[in-house]
């Protein structure tokens, strides 16, 4: 099993706080690092995870609101000067590339690898052989987008014992069972499904981004094993949700709730909150599994049962 | 006596460390801001020293390098969202109008307050009642400045007694002479320097900025109370103090006991350097008074005796 690992570096919206630095999360699978948001102060967490400067990396930007990008330059710079040298891929809504290109021309930003930057709209956006990547429109004050990631399924488990009782013989004729395809044996079809389990489904991860809670980003994030969801913040300040275009955490949950997600990890919190636990009570009124993110918190996606 | 006060936010060149921030320096004098520099990650520091955010500010940017300046947005950013309305004043070498403005065009930036952004050349560039502040160019990799904080003179202390013994009466005649001017009292002419003492120096703060050591960096600092001198490296990294247009610590010892600095403080150290004991011992050797900065150092400067 390929262990898909889940990081949080910074977790509080606009703001820093003591505790908490500005919004980023990575997903690290099988040694690729896709990191969504670069908030300032970003690099120096990064740095403390001691994840390497040198993975096969992507960055995802939900939007251009200073507080998710503005330590992308900062990131880029450090890796450069650690010694990196493979490209980086880096994904968002229109003005990306303006943003990073006049940076990199006023700063006389010299990086040691490529960065490839890619203006996104909607639908998939990468697909490799274990797993895609989707973004969609969220629902903020600017142009911004939510993100899934999601694995492929895996092939059913195919069942020796089963396929020795049909008298098959093992080699070839498993193989090809194994990979979905009929065989015949004396005459008799076997169907694969006679001796391999169901599919098993990858993991899927959403994140939100900045967003006020809408019906489609529950067809996006629908099934999600984790879903990591704006709630800057709590059952008293839903007008300021409402008017900032973000959500509380009920709000969040009942996303949740109604995209038959497992875990709810509440995140980017208003600066107000010195502790966050009512906004975690709010949301679990609504959906039973529900965590707030803290910086460095690192934890193991395991598949749903 | 006004006081002078120094805070440094961030002591560490190119990478942030565990416990180094980027480069940004503060003085405050008399309810008024000064800051030099602000690296990625100094706004976290800001909040935290509890300067307040709605003091009248002056910016100060040495240079166009990534590590100076990328925190600039995020604290003018959390200053606007934190209620500050004064405007604030930034000064910086070519470019940085260009810098900030693409940012506040392509981050949609609303700040609740005026920024000023002035380039600069050399001389001085802001004249108070009390003060002046003074830039040159420093001998960095691009376009780069040193300045320099100095208190004017203040008037010498009038001495009553001389006064009394002169026979001059209280009043009028006390602060003609306080003022500079002479009397005539009998027939007989006072000259001011009878009974008021030598004009005393005000206090004079230097920052180099990213630099190599230079003649003309003596006499822009000549007298300083405290010299900020770049000292990235030790003597075992001359070759990389010279490649990369920085100095070393001894380099800065040199330049602070030639242009008869008082005390310097080094700062700008590179991330290989875990204890900076070995660069303040090798400046010593020097220059007698020799600190290391180090993140939230916070002193009162006084005058030189």
């Amino acid at each position: 099993m390929v262990d898909l690992r889940l990081i949080f570096f910074g977790t509080s919206s606009a703001i820093p706080t003591d505790k908490r630095n500005l919004s980023s999360i990575a997903i690290i699978r099988d040694g690729e690092l896709f990191i969504f948001d670069v908030g300032e102060g970003m690099q120096k967490a990064f740095l403390k995870s001691k994840i390497g400067i040198n993975k096969s990396t992507r960055i995802f930007i939900t939007h251009l609101h200073g507080d998710h990008c503005l330590g992308l330059l900062g990131l880029l710079q450090t890796m450069s000067l650690s010694g990196r040298t493979k490209p980086i891929f880096i994904y968002g809504p229109h003005g990306i590339i303006k943003f990073i290109n006049n940076n990199v021309d006023n700063l006389l930003l010299k990086l040691n690898y490529n960065i490839l930057v890619n203006e996104i709209e909607k639908g998939i956006i990468i697909e490799e052989e274990e797993y895609i990547i989707k973004t969609c429109n969220s629902y903020h004050s600017i142009n911004s987008k939510s993100y899934l990631f999601e694995e492929k399924e895996r092939p059913g488990i195919f069942n020796p014992e089963k396929a020795l009782k049909l008298r098959i013989p093992k080699g070839e004729l498993w193989s090809l069972l194994q990979n979905g395809e009929e065989i015949k044996i004396n005459g008799n079809k076997i169907r694969p499904e006679q001796v391999v389990a169901n599919k098993r489904n990858g993991r899927k991860i959403g994140i939100s981004g900045d967003t006020r809670p809408n019906k489609k980003l529950i067809d996006f994030f629908n099934g999600s094993n984790v879903l990591i969801f704006d709630s800057t913040y709590g059952d008293e300040n839903t007008i300021n949700a409402k008017n900032n275009k973000h959500s509380t955490s009920r709000e969040a949950a009942t996303i949740a709730s109604k995209a038959k997600v497992k875990l709810l990890i509440l995140t980017h919190f208003s600066s107000r909150y010195k502790n966050v636990d009512i906004l975690v009570s709010q949301a679990k009124e609504v959906h039973k599994d529900v965590i707030a993110a803290y910086d460095l918190m690192d934890m193991k996606i395991v598949y749903n049962k």
